[in-house]
């Protein structure tokens, strides 16, 4: 019920919409199927943000939850994403979008404005260029894995943010006063990390469907190698 | 003898040089002071690569040797670069200086293929958005210490190299086979980071002239912890 195309530009860190197609407007949002009606870890991904506070209410027994946006709603849904950044605990979002959103150019102030409307953290997405986490006890900065092989970048960011919940979701969440502690994302951003860079090395979920859990602990120890200081 | 104006795009990761002054080409190279004679540590500022082959010449106790340079010598001098990487330990350069080099977009490929003209490692330089090394024995990158305090982002690269090669001739080298071991560039990257973020602070070298060591030592721990996976 939703289609978006998109291409992104060489360098990989910014993308131009080619066109979105709101069948989700003209339709109910998607039901959300009855085994998934319990979930704790809620990540919503990008689509319009009235849809993604249905999709919010639909799941009352959330501990965690973050959200995804894009320039489109930034543009068009302005009200309704106020109030969805209100409701979640994280906002996940590329770094021109975090200027779009803000009107700040610099990724660090634009991510602390965004905490002033409602999330307790903000990832920035940078693609090629790596992930900078604002949180309301800490900043963190990853780059991206360093790698030549790159086939297609569609769907990076929500590979990124999938590994990243489901670290999250793995591991206690160290939660107090209603926020996931800044301790607790280290590891979480480095998955994400290495989750995307499998994904962007085929089309589809081609990589993904088949990927190992040794293959990723593995690139992930590698990972860890590459940003010791 | 040598002037160069240039500026930053906004958002720091580019550059767009406005003028060159070369009046080094049309003078005597600068003379080596008596006292610099048996450096040990030579890192070649960006000037022709002419004239960083005749300073290299001047420097025979030389152990370390790192040039930087620029687009205007691949363009212009490029048969002398070519010497010159043949000379040198490691090359520092900026990602679109890399791809100008080499032919190629990817950092990482740009880097791979800068080591078959000589070098032994290249830092690619991408300003706000850190560094990549690529050395024979393997691959480092960090992101740039984020910070909403940029006033001028000029000599950003210079002082990154310095906070590098200081940390690298204040340390073992860890030399073998006459490459400086990889496991001896984490901290150096991150010294050389940090120096940076500092110099960025204010105009000209105004922070760095009055720069602490204990201030440097607690930013270097502060970005310790923002990089820790």
């Amino acid at each position: 019920t939703f289609a978006w195309a998109g291409k992104y530009h060489e360098n990989m860190n910014s993308r131009e919409t080619l066109f979105t197609e709101l069948g989700v407007l003209a339709e109910r949002p998607p039901e959300i199927p009855a085994s998934y009606k319990d979930s704790q870890f809620v990540f919503l991904a990008n689509t319009h943000p009235g849809v993604q506070l249905q999709m919010l209410e639909g799941l009352p027994r959330r501990r965690l939850t973050v959200a995804d946006t894009m320039d489109l709603w930034i543009n068009v849904a302005r009200a309704e994403l106020d109030v969805l950044l209100t409701k979640v605990d994280g906002l996940v979002l590329n770094y021109d979008e975090a200027e779009l959103l803000t009107g700040k150019s610099n990724t660090v102030a634009a991510a602390r404005q965004v905490l002033k409307m409602g999330p307790k953290f903000v990832v920035v997405k940078k693609g090629e260029h790596g992930c900078i986490l604002v949180h309301r006890d800490g900043i963190a900065a990853l780059p991206a894995y360093p790698t030549e092989l790159v086939v297609d970048p569609t769907g990076a960011g929500d590979s990124f943010a999938g590994g990243m919940m489901g670290h999250l979701a793995s591991h206690p969440l160290h939660k107090s006063g209603g926020i996931v502690s800044f301790q607790a994302f280290g590891e979480a951003l480095a998955h994400g990390t290495v989750v995307a860079s499998f994904n962007i090395e085929s089309f589809s979920l081609e990589r993904l469907s088949s990927l190992k859990r040794a293959e990723l602990d593995k690139r992930y120890a590698e990972f860890v190698g590459m940003v010791r200081v």
